[in-house]
């Protein structure tokens, strides 16, 4: 494991964190923009206008998981300001997060041809399926650098500490309930996914979910 | 919100906002870049140069989006100098801001594939249209940061931050001329797009637009 | 080459390097990304579920080559953080690694479209090919940076050094393993490159290696 | 222009030239790896090995594109390392290089595709006069900032400022040879093409080219 060898300078453990973030920021932004090349463009369309409103599930499916992506990336950043430093274990949870960031796309684009023909059930369990997973894997990661305060920051507030773990314990089961309301009845799942995008980014725009950064304590560094 | 807590030291705010400028560069480098792979190769095709010259109005297309992309990295570029922190709903801003920049690759694919066709009109005013929502998301991006300085760093110039509030009015009522024109006839529609970008080229190649960064006051840091 | 012009102050050097290591990770991250392209989506399936079920190749090609890649950034990783100056000629067997990482896509999507095809030694044999020739450019990376200490830091610890040039040196002999039971018998090919990449993972994960990077001498930095 | 603010301490110019580079960099990376995307696989191809051997072409022109990125890479790093501010004009003229480096993945594919057919001259010229205009763009790029050391930062060596002007010079000559060549001769021009990219890997190996970083003046900071 990679000890915090930083006390006096840090330089060593913060270039090779600067390095890690830098990979993983690279990996979201791209997963992020490539999500647009599964929208197919219509071909020789005569009725254009009416052709791409019929292509709304690309759209909705392209919005909702650009939201669901970029709220994993604001997530992602809050983590690792928490943390300090890492180890190869958590190199690898962090690794496979990526993995699945960047699988998104594969469901994506299946959503987005499948939802108005008769396999929309399957489409969008694979869909929400993904969500679940890609949540999970988040709490793993977070578990992993949080338990005994192992990767963490000696900085990092406890209560906010407290406050991101139980924020991600909802996460899993709210993509959970997506994922069981596509066996009932797709529409709702779909509601239910774009109803969390919508709510996380509401919810962070009010600023009282307890999880800002801003009670992190003022480092007083008096230098 | 972020509090600033960078008087003393600076690194946490700053390293903040480094990993949002970071992950900013990178969306807007992956979508300038993937504008490419929407020209497609003609298909064993007898006559290549004739027919490559058939595809003007994908280069046009390629070339149009990269400059304006490009022109709004630069923007992106000048209001991130001139901020020095960040809160949660600002993260969002950007984050809408940068969904649509990673949406214009469809536009321009979109117009690329249907210029010479009876279905012109319609993609040049998804594609004008386009641009005008990112023009108004820029908008809300700046005015939002800039609002009583909210997120303003003290060493800012007013006038420097009067001049851009100025100029980025202008943006979405170019592009809103672009759009409208696309009703009337789409070559003056696609000619004003063309004008917008070599305009603000030249413009800020002139260098004598109020907007450069010279004017910011000189950080006096007797250390 | 680059002399090491950093001893007093460091900066220069240190500038080209973190340049040097945000390309590649860029490389990296893009090509690693990337991968969940080439997975096909089923066109107009009536039985979606059973269609993707079918797709299982296309799914193991994109895990390993996931997971493959993930390794030999985290190598990269543990090479760059030895090294502390760069030459041309390294630039150039960089650049050379880069390519081939950026190659992992073809074969990945070569392998998934023939491993269940009368074509699936071919495929395979390309597959495993490839990546005998990339941990080969690895270990000439390493072998290039490490001889007589060419490139690496003075805090370098030689018994890391040791350690890596053992463990590198077994990397192209797996692969090669791969390779050659792709001649015999294509499914143990596979499991073998499966193996490797969760044999990494969970070798990594024990952290008795001796390739971690703690035993590094604490950089006793009296300031 | 943005006047050289940073003689006391460096930040503001340094944050932002490090953006511009960070940006340069993630284009050039994402242009270099999304060139394998244009290798076709082939379609349930009976005769694998063969068929892939019968892409030859595909092979080599990514390979030659690779390096010639690659290279383009090589020398924007020698440059940024000289300069050390930049102003509108050079972000306008840094930007349309970097999208002639995004274009070149359109030629590249456009060979692949042609050189077999009797289209292979067409295919060629653009290839070539695509090389030829990026080599034109990075000459306006140095001589703009290197004119009366407008950019150049004062610790610049005057003698590499000079190896560098005159290499620069040559760089368009020699890929407007190719150019020629195809007129003449198409597998000529494939041969300059392909002999430049190893020249100039040769070249930089050997280290002898007066070009090399090293010369540059040992900044003598006694702090």
């Amino acid at each position: 494991m990679v000890r915090r060898v930083n006390p006096p300078d840090g330089e060593p453990s913060e270039r090779e964190m600067g390095r890690l973030e830098a990979f993983s920021d690279g990996v979201f932004a791209i997963a992020i923009t490539l999500l647009i090349l599964e929208i197919a463009i219509p071909l020789d369309s005569p009725h254009l206008g009416h052709d791409l409103l019929d292509r709304w599930p690309s759209f909705l499916a392209y919005a909702i998981s650009f939201m669901v992506i970029l709220i994993m990336w604001v997530n992602h950043h809050m983590v690792f300001k928490l943390i300090d430093r890492s180890d190869r274990r958590f190199l690898i949870i962090n690794g496979i997060l990526l993995m699945l960031i960047t699988f998104v796309n594969y469901p994506t684009a299946l959503l987005a041809d499948y939802l108005t023909t008769s396999q929309s059930r399957t489409a969008m369990l694979v869909y929400s399926g993904t969500f679940v997973v890609v949540a999970l894997s988040f709490n793993l990661l977070w578990r992993y650098a949080s338990y005994n305060r192992r990767l963490l920051s000696d900085s990092a507030d406890p209560d906010l500490i407290a406050a991101i773990s139980r924020a991600f314990r909802f996460g899993p089961l709210m993509y959970f309930a997506a994922f069981v309301a596509a066996f009932v009845y797709v529409p709702l799942s779909i509601a239910i996914s774009a109803g969390l995008a919508i709510y996380y980014a509401v919810y962070g725009l009010r600023g009282d979910n307890g999880l800002e950064p801003e009670p992190e304590p003022a480092p007083v560094t008096s230098e």
